[in-house]
């Protein structure tokens, strides 16, 4: 665990890809990214969506046509994109579940935020039917999953990611290779996913705060920005608030799901966390006053309501 | 409030500063390093401290000689770097007081980060004394403080920093006006060190999650430095966990005390601020285990110890 292995992307495309066959389920804003990653680099790719109108618009750019079933029996490499822990098991055991039917020594590459030993657990089923799972949590937000330059926390047999190497360098950019066991990709996703979620919540308390000192949000932006007190979130979150738009670049609705597996996980394993906790807390308000699906930086508007406070765009 | 300007330093030398005779009170690793700018930059400058060590060092560098009464009769400005609202207090009104004995037209400027009330108090006792107050606190650390390269967080006349720019340029590198009045100046130091704290704590909850689920804190900074879970004080704070090394570049002590500053103004703008308060709890616990005066990076071993867990360094 002590060794992060890094490669990157630059393998010179060539006919090898047509040996590597992908089915990708989950054509949201990082699946069909990174599906239409895959096809730009030229691998054949299937892509199924619970949406009808996303798997049409995937066929129309040239993804292959066929059913689950005739796809996931020719496919090297199922890549699952879906959103959560249940949908990826309904993915793999539900009532269409594709485990039974993938291929001998074929790759499933599990992207969903999940906790540690839910990946573990999934990645035991599947050994028992002869797949290799891949613990490969992604990060980087949709403009970089369409542009073939994600992060992928992975964890996994190193056999199972030689095999689908040139797969994994077309949708990424960055590769952390966490150990040769499945749980730390998972378990460094959701550290990840602790501060991410604390930094949204702390940059909104920042921001309103400074507000209640009769300090505009962007001369906090402007100002915090080169100061100690800064973060990638709040570089990347304020601007939103500044703007007075919440339109969802990532919704509340993840981060009341993420911080939530942080505290289920921290919980398992008795590990007290109580930004973590204040953070849900935050979130969870937002969603209670109905903001789940608009951008996650709508945690400010909890902060403002409380106070009696007017963000920008607000009357 | 929604104009930020910026100056920087270029100022050429001349003699004009011979014209500008500064006494610098506090004389700890900020104030020590602004006064030997101040010397460096060929201004005339006393230095005081409650350490006479820490004077006689000054004079032996080129500190002017006399006393605190003959210094502030000649001083154009007063540079306050002292640890709080009560030092600064004391210093201006305290038994030996200096306010009754500045110069008329004199500006005072203050550091510490305190209270914006606190500062607008101060403000107006001086008024009635003729002597311009500046709300300066100031960000950077002790090596810029030495490099003449800090940040101050600036508000108060223009007229009064006109007069005292050339002194400012020899020790910060970066200057932000926020405003004409006093009190925006430590507003927003106080909405820095909100975020400084809180970062610096999850920080710490993150590293030792991440170590309950069994990475170790070198890969923890590897990876999530390259993630969007990062932050400034992230970056600079865990390698100190890394190494085991909490040699104090800032003190839990001094987070105790500026979170505590934080709630104290939050509560009295009726501000809910749930994640100030869940740090500043850590920060409690780690000065209540005797960790007051090391790094502030030892609030990880309240993590640490609540979760069972050692850390690099520990047995």
């Amino acid at each position: 665990m002590k060794q992060v292995r890094f490669h990157f992307r630059g393998i010179p495309l060539n006919n090898s890809h047509q040996n590597l066959r992908v089915a990708v389920f989950g054509l949201g804003s990082m699946g069909y990214g990174m599906a239409s990653s895959l096809l730009t680099a030229g691998f054949p790719v299937w892509g199924f969506d619970v949406s009808r109108e996303q798997e049409d618009r995937f066929h129309s750019e040239g993804g292959q046509q066929g059913t689950r079933l005739e796809a996931v029996k020719q496919a090297d490499l199922v890549i699952c994109v879906v959103v959560n822990a249940r949908q990826t098991e309904d993915v793999l055991f539900g009532d269409e579940g594709i485990a039974s039917v993938m291929k001998t020594g074929a790759v499933f590459m599990s992207c969903a935020t999940v906790a540690p030993e839910f990946a573990k657990d999934m990645a035991g089923r599947l050994a028992a039917l002869d797949v290799d799972y891949l613990d490969t949590p992604i990060s980087g937000g949709s403009v970089k999953a369409a542009a073939g330059a994600l992060t992928i926390l992975g964890s996994g047999p190193p056999a199972a990611f030689d095999r689908i190497r040139p797969a994994v360098d077309a949708v990424a950019e960055k590769v952390f290779r966490l150990g040769d066991d499945i749980g730390p990709g998972s378990a460094m996703k959701v550290v990840n996913q602790l501060l991410a979620g604390v930094h949204i919540a702390a940059a909104a308390e920042a921001v309103t705060f400074a507000l209640s000192q009769g300090i505009a949000p962007e001369t906090t932006l402007d100002v915090i920005s080169q100061c100690a007190g800064t973060s990638w979130m709040f570089e990347n979150r304020v601007p939103h608030i500044v703007d007075g738009d919440y339109t969802p670049h990532s919704a509340v609705d993840i981060f009341v799901k993420d911080l939530g597996i942080v505290a289920d996980v921290a919980h398992g394993s008795a590990f007290s966390a109580p930004l973590t906790a204040a953070a849900l807390q935050q979130f969870l308000a937002a969603k209670g006053m109905g903001l789940g699906r608009e951008d996650d930086s709508a945690v400010a508007k909890v902060y403002a309501r409380n106070a009696g406070l007017s963000l920008p765009g607000e009357p």
